[in-house]
């Protein structure tokens, strides 16, 4: 019998199903993704075993693997197994994730997590957070997410509800949130809110001409990477967009280090690719925010991983699992 | 050799040491206190020691004691055994406290939380928190503080700076805070919040005469207790004083949901005293607040144990020590 030394991570979203192949180090092997279909697990796991199988030289009882770990969009309970709402996998919702991998992956142990702690998790073993112990991600996408790491523990809370940190009300006067709500800190710091104020400087009296051709030019099209370009070449408009951006984002990480003094927050997601243009308004902000003095300098990150860290994430969570249970 | 059955629990705060000794099951058998010396842990230990074996039958080897725990005032690091700042003990500050514990209770396990944290793992084993995994308090005093529990242990962060939930900013152009920041939850929930909107709003043009009479008659000396019994006659503008509190003490804990998801929310404190008045106008609000549909509900409830609630928490952290170190 050959020696059980891999671990596959595999990070699901609505349309790809992303997977990695590593080493007991948690170093990447191999990758590669197949389609999604949001309408069945086991077909979708059924194209990946086919993939994976490739990848490891035509096996198709993965004799090497040794756990297996995926990260979900939706809500998942890593306890029972279980994913609850999931809104771009609308036939893998409220079914047994972890009995439907093992339809598949048979005799291989099964470790869950929701997409968003999947990267956390890779960040914390393999990335920006690898020598720490508390750990907080915000991940700043259309939507804004995130999650916590105690105690070298991820944090999902008791109805697998925690990491919302999009939804943090920083101003409940601020304007409209996707989620209903006002003044969450989704809009201002995820995409759709820099893109909303982009479009409200636009149309100002004195609005900036460059920003406004920029906004008129691109339409539906506009994306924060127009905006961050806009601002790198010196356009004060669109610097002060990711500044307001910034500033709301180190307002709520204040809050954070108040509440839970992590060792370090990480900044991932697409918006976070804009750098310093939101990550130094933030960092200005934070220390006079902070109350305890120790933790007034957190250091405040961007995520290393890049698209592989929730499925990095989940092979280092199946390594866990392997390891502890 | 008698048997090592009994715990001692301990809150030291700017002018006294109250004791608690328990059985092990967390029940108290007997309870007390001596005064601080603020300038010296050996003498505020020795006193706490005559007075404990006068309680435990004159002996003064305290051969009945498996553990003694501290919860006191300041920057407490449970491993280290330190205490940082404390500004209400500056003879204590940044001294050994475990170490000088030991030279008086010799032979005999510390451990250490700070107050709150003391108070929150009280409730946690013995009171309002007492079939939860995942816990957070709000003590709503002069000054706002708080404390984490998950996965049943306190959370203490990086650097002993977790709990500041009282300087969490809800909205950066609010009110002036003790900390010097805007818009932190004290200035809003804490007594001083609530007594600063008190008279600001008995000076205002068509001010509330009720209102305006209490302000004026109680000068310095005015305090909660007196709001929340006019608020109780009935005054329409002491409620509405209560009501900002509370939908700001609600805005909190809806960030604090999103964010960990915990079983329940403890409310603590003076202020909670004011009871329904400030806790309605939270609970209200929390679950528009909180995007986890099965974490919407979270129980909001207040505190249980009163003034031995940090003593009782520190005699059940050194249970907790003795039954796992």
């Amino acid at each position: 019998m050959k020696q059980k030394d891999l671990y596959l991570g595999i990070d699901t979203g609505g349309t790809g199903v992303k997977y990695v192949v590593t080493d007991g180090d948690g170093s990447v092997l191999s990758s590669g993704d197949v389609p999604t279909d949001p309408n069945s697990i086991t077909h979708s796991m059924e194209s990946l075993g086919a993939a994976v199988a490739a990848a490891l030289g035509g096996q198709p009882d993965f004799p090497r693997l040794a756990g297996l770990g995926m990260a979900c969009a939706g809500i998942v309970n890593p306890e029972t197994g279980l994913l609850g709402r999931s809104p771009n996998l609308p036939g893998w919702q409220d079914q047994d994730l972890a009995g439907d991998i093992k339809t598949v992956f048979q005799g291989i142990d099964v470790a869950l997590a929701n997409d968003v702690n999947g990267a956390l998790y890779g960040e914390f073993r393999q990335g920006a957070g690898r020598d720490c112990r508390n750990l907080v991600m915000i991940a700043l996408g259309t939507g804004v997410g995130g999650g916590v790491i105690i105690d070298g523990k991820l944090v999902t809370g008791s109805h697998c509800g925690a990491g919302e940190i999009g939804h943090m009300v920083l101003d409940p006067a601020g304007p409209t949130c996707s989620c209903g709500g006002r003044g969450c800190l989704e809009a201002w710091s995820g995409s759709m809110g820099l893109l909303r104020m982009a479009r409200e400087a636009a149309v100002k009296g004195a609005a900036d001409q460059a920003l406004a051709k920029l906004v008129t030019d691109r339409g539906e099209a506009l994306n924060t990477r127009d905006l961050a370009q806009l601002a790198d070449k010196g356009n004060a408009a669109a610097v002060e967009i990711f500044r307001q951006a910034g500033r709301r984002l180190g307002q709520a990480v204040g809050n954070i280090v108040n509440l839970l003094d992590p060792d370090r927050i990480i900044i991932g997601g697409g918006v976070a690719q804009a750098g310093n243009l939101i990550l130094e308004p933030c960092r200005k902000i934070v220390p006079g925010l902070v109350l305890a003095a120790e933790a007034k300098n957190v250091p405040i990150v961007t995520a290393e991983l890049g698209p592989l860290a929730a499925a990095v994430g989940a092979a280092c969570l199946a390594r866990e699992l392997d390891r502890t249970g």
